[in-house]
């Protein structure tokens, strides 16, 4: 999707149920074996207590809102700040929705906000994201 | 590490070689599979010429840099602002740095300036991380 | 094994519990993301009431025995046809046992039935497999 | 899309540069550890001369095609036929592709013809889905 089919107020979602294997994959990846995260015994005793996802695991749930359908295949993602509001447990089901907030034409500059809720409706992730959308 | 044992310019850092594997599997987690990063004819055509990593999953970097040693393991992960300077190709080797740059003791919140930079030394990704350090 | 070593009749079959991980890393090969898959709010909604396997991963577990047992290794898969009768739940134990139905000795072609069964003994795949056996 | 939305010939695809890491992890999943695919010294002196992916592995593309595409969302997946004409190799790029070519209101039944083709345009796998569309 170019800039010019794109209008503030646009919005495109996605929803994934978050797995141990999630988080124990994404561990691996990254090397951030926090015991947050892969540590029951740890964790249990600790502010969540239980194991909970990375937070940036679950940004990447916007990345595929962004790459995959809106812009879509194509985009260029220039950044993203997020706050992570709450934490998300494994076994919580989040969807990440991303909706067109600024628009820069002649830059072909597109700004979203970014939000990722779970089952609950609680936010775990608020944010923006700065993106080039394809020609 | 708390934050009474942490100064200004404190710095820790991590390195890996991005393999085509870690883009596999977060493209996998994430549902993120951008032709960008999954089909090699594709990107190929496209204005990086190859397939690329998830921008989100080299800043998982950074997150293991701050669950890991600075702060370290207890750290809670309050927000992350990134920017996408370069692509990160497979196969290159990416250095994430934190480095802290402000800190609020009565709240207990520390802020790290986060880079990443390739096997070349270039920048491929710049920004702040904000966190709690365990007490 | 070859096909003068085969006779009609012959079977052989491998068991699986198909873990959440296995759905999980499947539908990231894949792409396959259908929310039935990996969204236990909507899936919950859904006819079968739960996430369920991908009908084409437990098909894998026939293509295991063809490649690993009968005829074994150095086979030529050349082609397969399956139902999918029933949904495979996170935790099932399937069982697939393919049995020699019919052969082709001047062609080197073997035809086998395959089925699929839960831990119930419930059918949730029948086909058939064509092969050529090692030489 | 229900049947209703849907009309012989319409079609939808994707594309995937089928890893190494694609393959091992199929490997693991199913059991199917033939050393075709996994062990490059007997591979390399095999039919194929080199590793191969798993047919079944390329089948689930197409599996993609019509649980994320066409019909999409809410499709449950009655049964697929395949024929595999030519060896995909680590590294090739293959786009499935989905044609609707019978349809059965009544019973609320889609047939589609299911093509995958590696980046030189050749067919490595032939076949036929039959799904039924969500309500």
């Amino acid at each position: 999707m170019t800039i010019d089919e794109m209008k503030i107020g646009d919005k495109a979602s996605t929803t994934k149920t978050i797995s141990e294997s999630d988080v124990y994959l994404f561990a691996g990846i990254t090397g951030d074996l926090n015991p947050a995260h892969i540590d029951e015994e740890s964790a249990g005793r600790g502010i969540f207590h239980a194991r909970v996802a990375h937070g940036i695991l679950v940004t990447g749930l916007i990345s595929a809102v962004l790459g995959m359908k809106l812009p879509g295949p194509g985009t260029i993602y220039l950044g993203q700040e997020v706050s992570f509001t709450k934490p998300v447990y494994f076994g919580d089901t989040v969807t990440a929705t991303c909706t067109v907030s600024a628009m820069k034409p002649d830059k072909n500059i597109v700004n979203l906000d970014t939000v990722c809720t779970n089952q609950k409706g609680e936010i775990v992730i608020v944010g923006t994201a700065t993106v080039m959308p394809p020609k």
